[in-house]
């Protein structure tokens, strides 16, 4: 049972508790599915008429919503609700879930040159290369494989089945998910009478603190100099990185999002899931693109674009869709009239 | 070599056989690639003008096709022969293919408080973490996974590299394709000061019975609630399911589609390939969305729904995507042309 | 220090060298990032002018710019300096990285009755199932999983994680990235009752010789017949390939792509990034598909065609998207305005 005073919570987290700090809760849960041994957050305004009902044990609001939330019972007040979520959430794991032990499993295959902090943990059957280091308190889950002169820094988290390949470095406090590809080989190759011929990729990835990488992503190394990936970066799953792309700082992407190589994109852009971005070009700080958007050339200004076709019930769609076929002579043909007219 | 009476096919699969029953096939083909030691199937009558010419030893037809298929050799009736065609695919299999034996791989490593039923199997360098349950005649792949407190149900089977995270159910008789990660993370933080802050995701992903996941697909973990895959889903290769999605019983979904945080799908919908949902929507039953279809609001009513832009020569393409740019104003264009005629 | 002289380059390479052959360069650099220990190349004659300020020991470079080039010192003339490029890598590689050594790994997991030649290495924790062959040379890496009765050709690699499914072949010289899933179950079930009953896939996938395939790259059997992938093709990362789809030599695929099932690709096709590709369609040899694109007809004719809705700034697209749900009306204003004129 993960019982948690009240009391414990703002003392870890601040806050303005009214309410008795010795009750206690059992999990954190949303408004509409919380019982007596919940705690409950409130992210919106838009939300406050389901406070009522709320049977949750206490619930963290917004000034604004204060009044309102204290005559369903115990509040807990702070100016972001949401942020208060996430840290709580973090709070609740390192105090009730159970953390890896320091130490090399037995059955992992570790080199002999590879220096591992000893507060390091390495799963069951993971493989640390030649040359590899591993930095204090990082976790290389199960199974997951750490290449050869690979780093990875303090804190840091390989999920089983991850891949961090030959001289690819990561930073401090990051997370990477289960399966994701840090590291193979960029898509390089020439032409020559019909065929390709490889372009060994020599660079690496170079990932830096704070980055989570999800399920399945693949950020291949560069082919001479180095793919970067900058602090504060969150990309969800099956996201392709290519060869020589630059991400600044705290640049998130939803799933499914492709870069294509030596594409470069500013610090604190947000990209819509299954959106793809075209090579070498750049995008500039700020900028926000919307799922499933297909970005073909540079963006200077900050701002927000968008691309979808839009969709529609079949029989609509396939009558526009044909017509898109005929837009430029629809245009040629209000031309005339216009003229005409 | 895998010699089979027709005779015992029928016993198994019932249809009515015209033909002798003593008749010996090796092999299952395409009416189109049968040879005299095949088994074929007709699956529609507009495929019939091949029957002639087809070598199979027996093909089995639906009745309309009797008359026309019996003409030509042994002929097994039934009314459905695409059905009949995937049964006797199963039937074939587990006649003719060897079945993984009970118990645990030398090599594997298997937690202590693990309960294994002792029909199960567990392939060489697997990892089960504390506490899953394994049921009876499940098979764990060679080098999959299967996190702290997982379960997995009566013969399921995980292929090989595949990853059922901490706390993760899978019911009874689900097919779990290679590299397929149940129970990342999902893609959650609170923004701070331009910063992105983690939000844990202290949910679960819960799987009912029939469900096959294809290769490389991410079932993300809900972020305090489950995320919820229910019975008799197929979902194909490559697909992106995010936290806390609910999808509905005997749904499909093609390669490569990807659905946002938080949306609801109905039950037996299906969606093609490459298509997007975005989060917090929610689709009713018996929609059918079309491959490659970014839908970026509910459906709640049944049917066929569309989306892609055409495409098109690069030449027409670059004309008709340049008028696309404009398309709202050619919209007020015509409006003023009409205006004065 | 991976010191090499620039006649030991153009003793393995050829072209003609301009300067002092003992000159020794450390690395591989691009044009503007290379230093005095770094040999470069100037692959389009558009970058010329960077060529006065790098500061390179050498660069390869085509007849025509010779003259500049050899103004600025050492120059390495080649017709095809991209190619020359791309072999001074692979050369620079088999020179200068280590490589596996033969043998199996002790924790490797080997099938008694699999074959393996005596040049071949097997990784650590790698599978080796019943059955299987490995070439001379070949490489499986770390914890790959090479299934029974597979086979991988001479010099052919398959990285850590790379999972090979039963029967399947690849042929010499390929190479295979990190998680890539060869010979996962097609996707097909015939509906019965609101139901979906599993086909069985009883086909393989066959690879053909120096075909490289990305990370996360799923390659799915066939049904009855085979899954194949011709001589040459490249695929990158992430990249669907459904059931008894036939890909032509020397064709490229660019990341995220999806091939639906039983189509047929020609060769020498190139295919842009996250582009699909409807099912049971033919594309004709020496077809140029754009990025993003969705082909949903066979394509007969060689050239380059395209497809993505453009994208703008969203208050644009906006307008303009909503005009599309209008365009087949408006087609018919404009005609109704048309008639009347």
């Amino acid at each position: 049972m993960n019982t948690t005073r009240l009391a414990d919570i703002v003392a870890a987290l601040g806050g303005e508790l009214h309410g008795n700090p010795e009750t206690t809760v059992e999990r954190i849960a949303p408004l509409d599915g919380a019982d007596e041994r919940s705690i409950a957050f409130l992210s919106h305004s838009r939300h406050a008429a389901k406070l009522a009902q709320c049977r949750a044990a206490c619930v963290i609001v917004a000034p604004a919503l204060q009044e309102q939330a204290r005559a369903r019972g115990a509040t807990l007040v702070h100016p972001d609700p949401y942020l208060y979520y996430a840290r709580l959430t973090r709070w609740w794991v390192q105090r009730h879930e159970p953390m890896p032990s320091p130490g090399v499993h037995a059955s992992a295959v570790v080199d002999a040159s590879a220096q591992l902090d000893p507060t390091a943990h390495v799963g069951a059957l993971a493989v640390v290369g030649a040359g590899a280091r591993i930095g204090p308190h990082a976790v290389i889950g199960a199974q997951a494989h750490v290449g050869r002169e690979a780093r990875v820094g303090e804190r840091t988290r390989l999920a089983p089945h991850v891949m961090l390949g030959d001289r690819c470095t990561i930073g401090a406090r990051c997370i990477v998910q289960a399966g994701a590809v840090i590291g193979a080989d960029g898509f390089g190759f020439a032409p020559f009478e019909g065929r390709w011929e490889k372009i060994e990729q020599l660079g690496a990835v170079v990932i830096g603190d704070d980055v989570e990488i999800g399920a399945n992503t693949c950020i291949d190394r560069g082919a001479l100099g180095d793919t970067v990936v900058e602090d504060g970066v969150k990309l969800d799953n099956l996201i392709q990185i290519a060869h020589n792309v630059h991400i600044g700082a705290h640049t998130a992407m939803a799933a499914k999002v492709g870069i294509a190589g030596s594409t470069r994109i500013g610090r604190h852009v947000t990209i819509g899931g299954a959106s793809g971005l075209v090579g070498h070009i750049e995008i500039a700080d700020h900028v926000h693109i919307d799922a499933a958007t297909v970005v073909t050339r540079s963006i200077a200004k900050p701002g927000r674009y968008s691309g979808p076709f839009p969709f529609d019930d079949n029989a609509s769609w396939e009558k526009n869709a044909a017509t898109v076929r005929q837009l430029y002579a629809l245009r040629e043909r209000l031309r005339a009239l216009e003229k005409k007219s």
